[in-house]
């Protein structure tokens, strides 16, 4: 196997220290001891921290498995709950003091980070789509109410979602994820 | 008018620049500098920086007006419309940037700061018992299914509406204010 390059060994690193530690919680100095590079080598690779972080986020996001939302032969609510169970799954292997990256970078660098806001706010948009997709597909089918607005309810679902994934860096269990899957999936689309 | 004291010009203040910056995104020089007051006289009042966002964090909740959701001869679930509808209002006068401090400190601080991290945990808890308390008045009242489970929902309630606030401060608008709105009280409490 070729040895990654130092500018992949800097950027992969960097998703863990910015999810562990937040972008504003870390410096460069943190994120490239943690890499083992460096300082200097920092602004070879990447033009400053904001950068780096949107690396880190478009990083994270790849494992996201969209597929599973549009899985064949699997009713539309059922795809529902298997994505959010799937995101359950990597927080757990993640351990619960991380949260969701796109929670923590939206409530630590919206204000002063305008590349990365516009970043998110294109992550937000697509993932509520997707969602409000989903739902379409559920009313088509009779599985939900088709009076509802199912791009107000897939806004509202992902929202929830992230603040589920707030609530956890405090409570430490699953109980945030086991709350919104019960209200979501036995009251809100029963 | 007495003069503020030292201590209060500098708590006072320092709820504002903890709230547009978050905690780790201002130093204690941004926190007196803005107060203006020495550096030098902060650890005079305080332990240190985390000592503070506490006493930020409680002065930010004093203005949240829960006697709104026991407001005598109101139904319980228009009581509780009431009571977002109210923190919505707080917030517009805040600006949108800044969304709501608990969920900021959440999301930045709970890894790290195990003291404020005790301190969230039991903000949100007693939030929580709250309004299970007026969801279990409207099951009473026949205004929600009585079958639903009144803890789960307020947890899921109070959780999905921080991650509203997250997510404004991407939008910029009352967007997500009106879904969580909409979708809580149009179809989750109908």
């Amino acid at each position: 196997m070729a040895r990654p390059s130092l500018r992949e060994k800097l950027a992969s690193s960097a998703v863990d220290t910015l999810h562990t530690h937040g972008f504003t919680g870390c410096s460069i100095q943190d994120i490239t001891d943690a890499a083992g590079v460096p300082k200097g080598s920092f602004f070879n690779h990447f033009e400053n921290k904001e950068d780096l972080a949107i690396d880190a986020l478009r990083r994270y996001l790849e494992g996201t498995r969209v597929d599973i939302l549009f899985e064949e032969g699997v009713r539309p609510i059922e795809r529902l709950k298997n994505h959010f169970k799937f995101l359950s799954g990597r927080l757990l292997e993640n351990g619960f003091e991380r949260g969701c990256m796109v929670g923590l970078f939206a409530a630590e660098m919206s204000r002063e980070y305008p590349r990365m806001r516009e970043e998110l706010r294109a992550v937000f948009a697509k993932w509520c789509d997707t969602v409000a997709s989903v739902l379409r597909e559920a009313q088509a089918a009779g599985e939900v109410d088709p009076r509802h607005d199912a791009d107000e309810m897939a806004r509202f679902l992902v929202n929830a979602w992230e603040g589920a994934m707030i609530r956890l860096k405090i409570t430490r269990d699953c109980g945030p994820i086991n709350d919104f899957m019960g209200t979501t999936f036995k009251v809100l689309l029963k």
